[in-house]
């Protein structure tokens, strides 16, 4: 297949990296000439282009931007690919992208590949960073299955596990399992950096060891991430921020109440649940 | 020295391994005759008893049993131990453990070691446990400079970086980064467990990765040491869940009014106040 990727991030640059593995004709598009330079480069692309006309005769285009950038991505690249070519996107929000995206353009299927690491931009793409990861597609009721077909093929063919759900499904599950972590880790480490006596604060800043790495890790990262996860995905987000609220203001009345059967239990419940959502 | 190591688990059996290698004598006492004889087995003492009594000798003994039992224990020990010799704890909240110890026997010096594995028992004792870990002393007005000294010198044999501070100060600083993190870590996981829709809840499991893991790790461990957090640092948990609650009550104020400013700004603030805890 020709395969246009929109956008040669760590996304879009990895996917370029296997898909060329495998033989497919890979183009890239990107707003600078000088990340197309360093894809050519890496051998991340077989050519590329600033301009959108690049893809004029592509089978598939992958939509790596910012989700902010999807829908006007989609206007535009409509006018430009062969009639019956598939575009999808990597968002990790589908709810807003797919219902605009699939009225401007038929063949358009939402998907999202649940891999990543903490390095951003083409210098980070890699081979494999798909396998064993979730790759999850959205399609609607008036997506067409065989383009979701030929997505699921080459999803695998990444050595992904690919699923297919609802987009607000897919909205609502990451809001608890990824959006979620997010606020609440970010939460600890303003709570501890900011209410914090400075001769209390100074010896914590000392003892703070894996427990406090571990729970803070994704809070403390890139800002934009939770500005996208609150803007994109706002309405399951604040459901479960404060379904959230209300599990810490139990636990706040359980100990001030000195209530400990019912801390065990939901300590306990707590240990119990976690292997159901990670190994 | 001979030391009396009292409690032959993760930390009484360490201790026992690296104060052996540096040609101390080591007396282990358990209420077990059992976890005396696999002690002996794997090195971890040079002998041992189910009675107190057998520490008549010792020039210092540290008491590696549950907090609970740290106060009896002394109680008891004060004694038997010849005049003079120290008696230090290994108790992970000091405020409730070092004054009335203090009162009993003016030798004793409060010590928490912040080092640990998921393991817990003699099986998981090991070599170097202490190597680069902060050990703190919480000595008080009563306590003999002399007693610090030689812990110190003790500790720093393991490797350790020795700080002393107040035991209120001590368990405040743990409150914020040790006790916290697994309230914050264990609500996340009853939300998510507790909360959802179970189409979604299905589709959550399955995309769980990273982010969810590392936080929810501590707030899925053994319930009773959020138990004893909770216990016996009731004053200081509580304050810092009531400030951490404020925390996410911000988070969804400023999420629901659509305030992407001050989001970024609160965002981008954990990003920066983070490094200040952890590297």
């Amino acid at each position: 297949m020709e395969i246009g990727i929109i956008g040669l991030g760590l996304i879009g640059g990895s996917l370029g990296l296997d898909l060329r593995s495998q033989s497919h004709k890979v183009i890239g598009v990107s707003r600078r000439a000088q990340t197309i330079e360093r894809a050519l480069e890496r051998g991340v692309i077989d050519a590329g282009s600033t301009e959108f006309g690049a893809l004029s005769s592509a089978d598939l285009v992958v939509v790596c931007t910012p989700i902010s950038l999807i829908v006007p991505t989609v206007k535009c690249l409509r006018d430009v690919v062969p009639p019956g070519a598939i575009i999808t996107d990597v968002g990790s929000v589908k709810g807003r992208v797919v219902e605009p995206c699939t009225t401007l353009y038929p063949h358009f299927v939402g998907g999202h590949p649940m891999a990543g690491t903490a390095e951003q931009g083409i210098e980070a793409a890699q081979r494999d960073l798909f396998q064993g990861a979730v790759y999850a597609f959205t399609p609607v009721e008036e997506t067409n299955p065989k383009d979701v077909e030929i997505l699921t093929g080459l999803a695998r063919s990444l050595g992904s596990d690919v699923m297919t759900c609802a987009p607000d499904i897919h909205d609502q599950a990451v809001a608890w399992i990824s959006h979620l972590p997010v606020f609440v880790s970010a939460g600890l480490i303003e709570a501890c950096g900011l209410d914090v006596d400075p001769i209390v604060l100074q010896l914590a800043q000392r003892l703070a060891s894996s427990g406090f790495r571990d729970t803070s890790r994704v809070g403390g990262g890139n800002p934009e991430l939770g500005m996208m996860m609150a803007q994109h995905n706002r309405t399951a987000l604040l459901q479960s921020l404060r379904s959230y609220q209300q599990q810490i203001a139990q636990f706040i009345a359980a100990i001030e109440a000195k209530d400990w059967v019912q801390l065990q239990t939901r300590l306990a419940q707590a240990q119990k649940l976690r292997p159901d959502f990670v190994d």
